[in-house]
């Protein structure tokens, strides 16, 4: 398959399986002026299935490093409140959200101060954001390969090889990829609910670097990336391997590894270690992008605690691929990981009433951000505590042996 | 100098003369995803200059063709109610605006209805801009080469020959182009102030296909694109090579053949004749584009009167490059033309005060658009027409003879 059809498939399955896109529904897409051929498509598709208003926004990180290296301190973090109200509209007019992951360019940034960066977060849009997806919207991340993102695979502009390598990771190239996306969403939501069988009080991640361990809490529920079960269905990722849950955002301590580079607000962190005490990270070092991650996770009180905590095997066909992509999208599909900030709603469902400090006292955490960060490998292995003092493999030499 | 050098230096030369950006003000671009490399180049200059807040809108030609050819008709000319906030905030803080031209493609739309193209027209949006740039806000459109468009000039995307062409009319290869800028405008006010100085009753353009008399409004003013000169002074067009003020729009009467095609929302319209009565197109034929033409002067009621009458003459460096390039801007700034719509708030400053209706009882025209298009060449001659009933040459054979 070229090149263009795997675009025109791509697109056709987000918005069939990833937003469940409806007749009359209007469609915001987020991605980058590199990632145009795919929003064309989606916007071409999407009216074909009877959108009523396609609102491509283009993002440019070229223009945004101008930002980041010279406006003025009180504007660096500013979110435009226009792009907060394009959010609002599309949340009254019951709109659906994609947005395309692929940084053109993750070198950028290199020589802008980390603590710039960080600052630079347009935290009241990324709140804004945070909001709608939680709030009943259908959404769906998906990746967009350009030259300057398989350069950085790869090591040359190879086009071809990573929409190959995204074909694969999302069936687009099965002979019908929507029924292999069901029978895939399907084993993921076996795993969901045998996790949620055992209602494990803590899981434990042993590997080199790693000894961690994660509170959960009663009322959380393991989830896969299928959501709005109750009402349409979509699926917030494609593609998606994991399932995951919200972290007692108390009782996390121990230390961590890292297993992936993470790419944050457009900026490499490399190997990142964290200690966690009574749910905080107290400590926190990288190899590259120390100061950017460090602020980060300074942002606000709930940005240092966890608000997910995520298992991805060795059948991901994400990390079958061998590849490091340099895209949370892609690598946390390849591996466990865990995520700073904010909790997601959909894994506590009894928390959506309360208020933001109630949810805090519960364990639930909240934050105007929400970063992963991948912590798996064949080497770490996963093991679920129970509350009656038992030990249970999840995970062992990169396996699901859970059942 | 090569294609980079060209870049950095209109960029430079439209924040300095073209907007006249300040310290600390916002910026806002209005731009293609295909002009990227210009709106970057613009959006690094505007912070080295201080600039608080780089705001770059890329719209894209293709996913608006989807729209065109397939949104319901209640969403067909709908504008996103956050795009008009935008501008909002922009003349809230005082911001500049910058609008990119050039087409990547004018046969996009060659398949699609016309009155479709027509209805599709953001009609809230035109008028939020026309409102802004009428009010104060300093504002420049400029030409933004790209392979397309390029191909589109020279049948070739022969876009190096395109930025040399460009370079010329906006005189970025003079050794002080904004030197060559002031010397220029001084020029084109020159003229102006000629006009001014014999308050014309009425205008007459004769040439084949054209015997067309314009009425002039005493209280009307000849001006050049230098504009805000009370406050901030700026340069609207770049390249601008005419002197323009409002008819009055109840005295245009007879007929006019358009020398240029004229690209309407993303659409060739060719071929245009229109015969005026009392100020009102009554007869209107176009060889390509009618029925899109047709509907976008029936828009609403001032959208077939005119709002401007512009003179050029053979002196102008657009027209000395002896190219069609497909693009108001361009092609506006190489010949004599006449606007459909919106009277042009700077030609009448008494008319500010004004409520709509008493704008159009003096002759004033008001619309939600303003469309130029293009009535000049060496064969047609224009004369004016004094209160003593003398006539005057204004324009011979391409030259203008008014001193």
């Amino acid at each position: 398959m070229n090149v263009e059809e795997l675009i025109e498939r791509y697109a056709a399955l987000t918005l069939k399986v990833g937003v469940n896109l409806g007749p009359g529904q209007p469609l915001a897409i987020n991605c980058y002026v590199e990632h145009a051929p795919l929003a064309r498509a989606l916007a071409a598709e999407a009216y074909r299935m009877g959108a009523r208003f396609v609102d491509v926004l283009y993002s440019d990180q070229v223009v945004r490093r101008s930002h980041i290296e010279a406006a003025p301190e009180d504007a660096l973090g500013w979110s435009p409140p226009w792009l907060i109200e394009r959010l609002e509209a599309l949340r009254q007019a019951d709109g659906a959200l994609v947005s395309l992951t692929g940084s053109p360019d993750p070198t950028l940034l290199d020589r802008v101060e980390g603590s710039r960066v960080a600052r630079s977060r347009m935290k009241a849009l990324t709140e804004a954001t945070l909001e709608l997806t939680s709030g009943g919207c259908r959404w769906c991340v998906l990746a967009c390969p350009n030259p300057g993102w398989a350069r950085t695979v790869f090591g040359e502009p190879d086009l071809e090889r990573l929409w190959q390598a995204i074909a694969t990771v999302v069936r687009l190239e099965e002979p019908d990829p929507l029924g292999a996306w069901r029978a895939h969403l399907g084993e993921l939501e076996r795993r969901a609910g045998l996790l949620n069988g055992y209602r494990f009080e803590a899981l434990r991640f042993r590997g080199p670097g790693t000894d961690l361990e994660v509170g959960l809490l009663p009322e959380s529920r393991w989830r896969s990336a299928v959501q709005g079960a109750d009402s349409v269905p979509f699926v917030a990722n494609m593609p998606t391997e994991e399932v995951f849950t919200a972290p007692d955002a108390r009782r996390v301590s121990g230390t961590v590894a890292a297993t992936y580079p993470l790419l944050l607000q457009g900026r490499l962190v490399d190997g990142l270690r964290v200690r966690f005490e009574s749910g905080r990270a107290v400590e926190l070092h990288a190899d590259e992008g120390e100061a950017l991650i460090r602020a980060h996770v300074a942002s606000d009180e709930g940005s240092c605690r966890l608000g997910e905590v995520a298992l991805v095997d060795s059948s991901s066909r994400v990390g079958r691929t061998g590849l490091v992509y340099y895209d949370t999208l892609l690598d946390e599909n390849a591996a466990a990981h865990i995520a700073f900030g904010r909790a997601i709603a959909e894994t506590v469902p009894e928390a959506r009433s309360l208020s933001i400090e109630e949810r805090r006292a519960r364990g639930v955490n909240h934050s105007s951000l929400h970063t992963d960060f991948m912590i798996g490998s064949p080497e770490v292995s996963v093991a679920g505590l129970t509350a009656g003092g038992e030990t249970v493999s999840v995970i062992e030499a990169g396996v699901f042996v859970l059942s």
